[in-house]
């Protein structure tokens, strides 16, 4: 039998060669047609390329757990303006985001007893029962020392996200930084403003 | 004159104010169906869903400048595994990435002359040609203290990120990743093996 992996490896290359059969995109630029980037979550229930109406060639799109400002994230979108031309910056976060129902101690607590995924009672997010004879790996002091990015208050966090950004040392001025939340129950995307 | 970035606003809202009228995916669950996650480019001409045959609700996609096993990017993956449960992970980089036209070094160079936006004559990345008078805000030092994960050799960038990724100590041992390469000019993926 097929393992996950193997399963999901066939399922993607299938899909890819059927859609490279009436590839035509070929021919597109490096630089975002329209000249702007978004970051957003990796969250599986958004497709930015759908909810903000995006062709191919448009526009970056940088993501990440949670659509958070983070020191990669904004590598990202530095590169994104100092070689591509990118001069118009969207944070997307979003409702429903997992990175809200858990603090950055609580992540390296359940990472620091078991790397196996954990369990939501409603509450709080377990570990995975076990047998004491079973062969898990835990995880080490590491994940005390890693910034998770966790979100408190959604609102907050894309105000402080776009304020980080804009005012980075390496981020010209000029620059347009808009915060943005979307409802993954309505698909609808609403302004965030001080 | 509306400026660029609230043109790309009002086009955003517009096509999200369209998708949310027939929004038919409020009740996805959180965890992705598939049990995987993607890792690939922000590039403008990638659209993980198509090329990789990916529906909402389907799996994580994490994406940033070259594609590359980041800091952030494995927090993204840990998370994804840790909380939401994927056991199959895709490291994606492509023909034609801009990280792979320039060292960090370089990098580094250009974002302490000059914060604006480079051009490439074809050979090398030049600063834009200014008056002594613009107003330009240079970079600081800061620039040469950032990792900016620029690629050498393609296939060399994803059998490394592959291995960083597979042996980091978060990261459980039965989980699968696999290296693939996207040509940006036939939207084909092929695997890459050490």
């Amino acid at each position: 039998m097929a393992s996950t992996g193997s399963k999901n490896l066939t399922a993607i290359m299938a899909a890819n060669s059927a859609y490279a059969e009436t590839f035509n995109k070929g021919d597109l630029p490096s630089p975002p047609a329209k000249r702007f980037a978004v970051l957003t979550c990796m969250d599986a229930r958004m497709d930015p390329a759908k909810f903000a109406g995006l062709s191919q060639g448009d526009a970056h799109v940088i993501r990440n757990a949670g659509g958070r400002a983070s020191d990669d994230a904004i590598r990202s979108l530095i590169i994104s303006h100092k070689f591509l031309g990118t001069t118009d910056w969207f944070v997307i976060q979003h409702t429903g985001c997992g990175m809200a129902t858990v603090t950055d101690q609580q992540i390296a607590e359940l990472l620091r007893d078991d790397l196996e995924t954990a369990e939501h009672n409603g509450e709080c997010w377990l570990n995975p029962q076990r047998e004491s004879s079973d062969n898990h790996k835990p995880g080490s002091d590491l994940a005390e020392s890693i910034c998770w990015h966790t979100i408190g208050d959604l609102h907050q966090s894309v105000l402080q996200d776009v304020e980080l950004i804009a005012n980075h040392p390496l981020v010209p001025s000029h620059i347009t930084v808009t915060g943005l939340i979307y409802d993954v129950q309505t698909g609808l995307l609403s302004r965030v403003s001080a």
